[in-house]
Order: C-alpha cells, then structure tokens, then sequence
C-alpha cells in the first residue's frame, strides 16, 4: 500500500526527473491524488520544480483550495490538477509543462502521434486545447475551476492534451506512468519534427499503440526506466 | 531601497545566468542604471560575463566615460547602455547580447513574435536595426553615442530590437524583468524556427501580450524563475 | 588472447560509453559472444546500460536461455542477439538502440548513407527491417528466435540494418568496431538531416566506403577513438 | 618573445578548447609552428584532443618526418599542417577538424559566409576543396605532401577551406586566431543552416569582414574570447 510518505518521495523524485530532462523549467508543475483522500491531492507552491523538497509540497482541495499555505504562493494554475482528478477517477498523477518541443505541435495544427513503440504511451490521439475558444483573450492561465474543467473536457480519456499558445497535460494512472509520459511526450515531438523535415512519417496504429503502452507500463518496462531518471536526476539507484 | 551593494551583488548574478542560459558567450554585456544617479550606470570592463565578479564593476557616464578604469579595457560597445537610459527614464537595465538563437530572424527579416504566454514579455511587435542604413559598411559596433542613440530610436518604447547581422538590445524596468525578457526571447526564437519548419505558427494577440506580461512579471511569475536561474548559475536559492 | 575477465570488463564501459554518447537512454543494449563458447553471448538482465556493473551481466544461449538469472528480468529483446550471433560466425559483438537520431530515417524511408570517411564504418548500404511485413500489428519487441532470425536476415552481411518505428541493429567483429558503429551511426544521421535541410547531401561511394572503414577500424582509428569514449565516459585512458 | 615553453602550453589549452567547445572528438588536430625553428611544426602524436598533455607533443619537419617519436603512432594526415607551413610563411597555427556543423556545407555546395561581424574571422570567401578531384576514390586522408599541397593551393591566402566529405582546415597567423576561427566556423555554419530554413540569409560583405575582423583580432576582442573558452576548458583566467 502506498503510503503518504512514499508519494510525498516520490513527488520530490519526479519534480527533480522532469526538471533533469528538461521537461519543465522554472514553470511546469506535477501533482499526485492524495493516497488517503481521494478528494485531496499534493502538490507544491509556486516554485520551480527543480528547487522542491518534501516542505514545499502541500495539500489542495479538489477545488484548489489549500492547507496549511502560509505565506507561500499556490501555482495559479493548480485548478488543472483539481480538474483533471474531478473527472477521471482512475488517474493518480498529473503533469502540466510547457516543453520547448512540444510548442511548434499546438502553434501549427500539425498533429503529433507516436512514432516508436517507447513512445505509444502519449496515446494514439493527441487533441489540442485552445483557451481563447471558450474564454476569449486571456493571460492564457488556466486560473479557474471552469477552464480546468473544459481543458479536462478536452482531454477526456487519454493521456496527453496540448494547450495551444502553452504547453500540455499529463495524466497517468500512477507517478511513474505520468513522467514517462511527459518525458517521451517531450521525445517523440522532438524525433517527430526532424522526421518531418526529410520526409513524411509512419506513425504506430492504434492497435500497436495499445500493446506498446502495456509493454512500457510493465515493470520490464517502467521499473527500469525510473532506475534511470533516478540515477541521472542525481538519486542513485531506487 | 535598492542600495549599491545590492545593485553589484545582482548585477554579477545576472551575469551568471545570462551566461549560463547561453545568452552571451564571450561577448554581450549587462548594465544596471547607477540607483543613485539616473545619470550613470554600472557596467563591468570589457570580459566575458560568465567570469565577472563586483570588482570587474565599473561606473559610466551615459556618455560613456569610465570612472577608476585603471589600466583596464571598457566595452567598446557601452554606449548602447548610456543611449538607451539617456532615452528612457524607466529603463533601469540594459542587455546587449549575439544569441545564438536570434541572429536567424534578424538576417532573414522574418519577424519574431511571442509564441506562448511565457514569451509574452518579449512584446508584440520587435523591430529590427541596421547599421547600414545610417552609418554604412562599418565593423558593426554601436561604438559612438550617435550610433547608441539611433538605435535607441528604434527600440522606441519596447523592451526589445533585434541588430541585423549582430544580435540585439534588452530594455527592463529592473533586472530581473531584462533577464527573463533576454532569456525568453532565446527560447521563442528557438522554438518559432522549430514551428516554421513544420507549418504556420499561431502567435499572442497584443491583448494577450499585455495580460500575460503582467503576470510575468509579478512575483508569482519573476521570483519563481529568478530563483531558478540562480540556483542553475550555481548561487543556490537566492 | 581475450579472457571472460577481459570481456565482461569491456561490456561494462561499452554500455557506459552508449550511455554518455547519447545513443542508448534507459533502453538499448549491447552483448558480446561468449570468448570460451561461440553458442553463448554475454548480456545484462534488464537494466538501462548507464547503471550496469559486472555484477549484472549474464550469460546467455543463442536461444535466449539464462544462466544464474535468480531472480532478475532478462531483456524481452535479447532473441536479438542470439539470432545474430546464429547467423554470422565473424561476429563478435551486437548492438540494439533506439538513438533518437535514427528514427526520422526508418519512419520516412529516406535512405541513410555514409557522409564522412570518418562515419564510412556504417557501411554503403543500410537497410530497413519492418517487424510488420511478417508479424503484423504488434507491441514491436523482437520478442521470439523467429522474429530475430527475420530481423538477421535483413541484416545479411552488413554492419548496420534500422528497424522501422524501433531503432537499429548493429553487429561488430569486435567490441570496439560494435561501438565506434554505433556511435558514428548516430553522428551520421544528425549530420545527414541537417544536410538535406538545405541540400542534396553527397555520400561516399562503396570504394570510399571500403578504403575509409580500413582506416578507421585500424589502431590508428579505433583506439583512438576508444580511449577518447573512455576517458568521455568516466574511465580515463584505458 | 615566444619561448618554446609558452607554445608547449598553449598548444595544450588549444587542444582541450577546441574539445571543449566541440570542434574536435576523437579526431582532428592542431599544431603550432615552431618558435625557433620556421621549418618545423609542434603537434602531438596520434591521440584525441581533449586528452593531450605536453608529453605527447612532438616535433616535426614540414615533409612530416617526426623527432623523439618512440613507439608512439603520428597522426596520418600530418601532411595539412607542413604543406601550410611550407606555403604560408605568416602562418603559425593550424587546426585540421571535423566539426558535425561544417559538413552540411562541404556536402551540399552551399556557400558558408559570414553571418554575422563576431564570425567575420572565417574570411568573406571559403572554398572547398574535394580529394576526388586529383586523387580518385581514397580513404579521404591527406596523407602525403602532394595531397597536403593540393588542399593547401586550395586554401590560397584565405583563413579557411573546407575539405568535401571530410572537414576544414584553418590557418592562423597566431594560435589564438586559429582557435576563435575555428570555434566561429562552426557556430556560423549552425546559426547559417538554421537561418536557411526560414528564409535568405543576409551576409557581411567583404568590407565589413575586413573592419569587423580587426576588431575581432585585437586585444578587445581575441584577448577576451581567449580567456572565457580557457575557463571553459578547465583553466581558469589565464
């Protein structure tokens, strides 16, 4: 059973992986569901996820409302978080980023779909949320309970949503499925563009994407790949 | 207040970063409005900014004249420094840096504009200098006042002017805000290049620029990423 | 004469140097066929090749069965290794990757080739495996001896073949030539997009490619080169 | 005075900047002219660059006959650096290297031109050179004094010449010129690819090559570039 000592650890371990592989930078933040309250989840206040101990995380109401705050600042956009838990029972973690790669994806229309087995886990559909749809010009945070939940629309079952003009959501059963996701999500756009400019890519069916997915999410496949964000984030073997 | 002391201490720092984020290489500078004397600025001797300490720190007229320049070499470039605070009351920093990342839109003509809400703080509108309009086949160095202040008119009231086959100049109202603002118009000119080779990037209305600024540069925004990209430089939490 | 000691000692610099050079992540791995018993190669369980010690390395039959296994998860490609080991007497030591520079080629069919003299070791011709020509709709491992010996024949007699939506194979006479393939595989390929971006790249012809490999795989090239990955990877010269 | 002592030193740090700054990998050399001695040359034996201590430098005629070699491997194509010497009597350093950036360039036939005053050091007009012209199908290794000849006629009185399939030479009437041309080949021919995809590039023109490399080569400039790649590399401020 997990405890609330593990996930606050391992909170900590996937702050530092996703600020190793250069998925976040001083923005972007990763939360966990609360492992005894389901209507609570864990998350830090506002700071770069690089810089996060154990102190800095917190407890947020499904509605974003905070305990035990202080004079910290909360992220002002942990209603992602909240949303996202809200409408998908089954997820545990949620990872919200603006990576560099994923940027051109969401700016261009251009779709971005798996390109190898290791990366089926970003799903075999990407959809692409736009603020500006449903809330017109705005400073492009997701400040409200209403925009989580339509972003949360927007995302529906799957994985991975990008955020026009901003970035995506990551949402995963577990942690570790989460900063896989984020991480390949981050690859496979990468890989994805540079195939673009020499030819046009073959993409994974939705039926390989399936059993790619249950192959990475194994632990032959998972439990290894966290050894190694471990060790390069600076933890050792775990 | 902001004391001296301070203002040095800061300065140094953001000389770390810039150089760290990859902003400057061996060339590029950083200056400070001198927080007692809007007719001065501090401004380090001609080295390169990953290596600067406070005693590399010199004080300028906005002419451009050194005060205790000893035996050592200033920029030949300050009187960008000097033309931009002669020009714009609010400015209390200046950033001169050949980014690798920018030098594409300033040859090409392509205009560069702000991808996400995080890059709002580079404007809505950037304009490009050239100092062959005014001044012919030179070197390429803003050495003269003249040269500074024609510049400085086309940088008008934004934060940021690209300088065709050379680089560009960075305007804050205090040094954070003309960090982020160099640092960030790294990172959109990375990755606008990245969209255009896959489609039609999508940019921030002026409307949204001007919200999503505003947060930017609140502490939520300013703090978060000032302390990250200290703790990257090697300063620890500051 | 090599010893098993020799071996095992150079499978773990060999995985260390994949690892710093970017070309295997948490997946990948590299094997060498057993010095006492052609019918056996020596591989890890399951582990990411940056985190692999002598203590993790296993010895298997060309059939994929383990010896002193206990309780660790041998890798679900290693029919990979042995398929090859089967077929090419000569061969002494095989890579699999999924370097990320690959990808854009297997995905859109653009052919890669030799740009350098230096990255001639790839050899003249590269040809592209596609586990769903035989196997249809699957999770993409080379999970079973029957897969394996298909992705060897596509192989022939060549050093290098790319797996389609996967990665590569790379065979080797000896563990340092597997490596320097490997490594300038990669090379090539980031090389060989960039040149198209602006160009029609020219390749080396099979006589260059023949007369560079010589070079390169003689002491002159290849130790050089190991003792510079070694010293790169943490082990200084060697 | 130039004491054969400060070469010795000064060859080393030349050889771990240029291996620092990623100019050089396992391959590529630099060599210095002899201070006392305008008929001999100072390069190391066959080694990676970024390994070289004083020890491994050795002396040689300009026809490549080696003093003090030992049992210890020459570099193969020794022949660039003598037949420069031989024909450029105000060159006293040359760089031979295989900078991943340049060979798009060479490979494709696009011209390589100063984009911006900082590279202005690589000259307004850069040749290729191709070994298939007068010697056929090769290894691609200058490794005789008529092949070193052919290549150096090639060079002319320019700073610069790329090599077709292979890399660059650079000549420089001091150490410290070779290595800023060398390091400012490479990040133009990057920064000159990236701009190509977006749009035409516009250059300096040969007036503006010639001011802008003044500046580039005096103190204000070499001085202060030279110090920042030596701290890079390990050294400190020198």
């Amino acid at each position: 059973m997990t405890t609330l000592t593990d996930c606050l650890q391992n909170l900590v371990i996937a702050n530092r992986i996703l600020a190793h592989e250069g998925v976040v930078d001083a923005f972007g933040h990763v939360s966990m569901r609360h492992p005894d309250n389901p209507e609570r989840y864990l998350l830090s206040h506002s700071r770069a996820p690089e810089l996060i101990t154990e102190d800095d995380l917190i407890e947020f109401t499904l509605d974003g409302e905070a305990f035990d705050l202080r004079d910290r600042i909360p992220y002002g956009e942990r209603m992602i978080h909240g949303a996202i838990y809200e409408a998908r029972a089954e997820v545990q973690a949620v990872i919200h980023n603006h990576s560099y790669e994923l940027i051109p994806f969401g700016s261009t229309g251009v779709p971005l779909r798996p390109m190898t087995h290791t990366y089926s886990v970003i799903g075999a559909q990407i959809d692409t949320w736009d603020i500006r749809d449903k809330f017109g010009e705005t400073d492009h945070l997701v400040a409200t309970m209403e925009q989580g939940r339509d972003l949360a629309h927007c995302l529906g079952d799957r994985p991975v949503a990008l955020m026009k003009r901003h970035g995506c959501v990551v949402a995963g059963r577990n942690l570790k499925e989460a900063v896989m996701t984020a991480v390949y999500l981050q690859t496979n756009a990468r890989i994805q563009l540079q195939a673009m400019q020499i030819g046009t890519p073959d993409f994974l069916t939705p039926v390989e994407v399936e059993k790619s997915t249950a192959c990475l999410f194994s632990p032959l496949g998972l439990d290894r790949a966290w050894e190694y964000w471990c060790f390069r984030a600076g933890y050792g073997s775990q």
